[in-house]
């Protein structure tokens, strides 16, 4: 695993509020949610690959996804588990919100 | 009313996170979710006035709380309904959140 992942009960909801609050990074969210573990280069099109790894760091540091090396790529996948122990609920109503907005 | 409120199908899920990604602003969220309408000026403490105005224009222009006049303040309350019919559910998850945080 890649270091900067914070343990559980680190995982503070305005981060997870802040790394959410951008239409990018919940599109990816949402993948992550419905495929599972994804590679990196799979998630978004047409971005740079400057613009990706901020969006990775932002999601990594605030505790929403798992980032880990295979390969020559890294593989991104949702802290399900961490986040509804955090916040029972919330990755749920956030999904369906996701669901709502993009209906 | 103010004129910057957004009409409830222009709140964004991404603006209202973005919103709520502070803790101060998520403490103005739980405080006015528990009392109803509140004066802006009992509900931080120790905020400076510039930066009181920035947390209301913010929580105003993503669609989280109605902001009105009243004599010489402003009253301020959450927009429940509109953020339950826009993001069902995502309001409560959220709220139990900030109270697991906080306990």
């Amino acid at each position: 695993m890649i270091a900067q992942h914070p343990a559980r009960e680190q995982i503070l909801l305005e981060n997870v509020l802040t790394a959410l609050g951008n239409p990018m990074r919940l599109k990816v969210v949402r993948a992550l949610a419905a495929d599972g573990e994804r590679a990196c280069g799979t998630l978004l099109d047409g971005i740079s690959k400057s613009t990706l790894t901020h969006h990775w760091r932002v999601l990594r540091d605030s505790g929403v996804i798992w980032q880990r090396p295979s390969g020559r790529e890294n593989l991104l996948s949702l802290r399900r588990e961490d986040l509804d122990a955090r916040f029972p609920g919330l990755l749920d109503a956030l999904l369906n919100a996701m669901e709502e907005d993009a209906s």
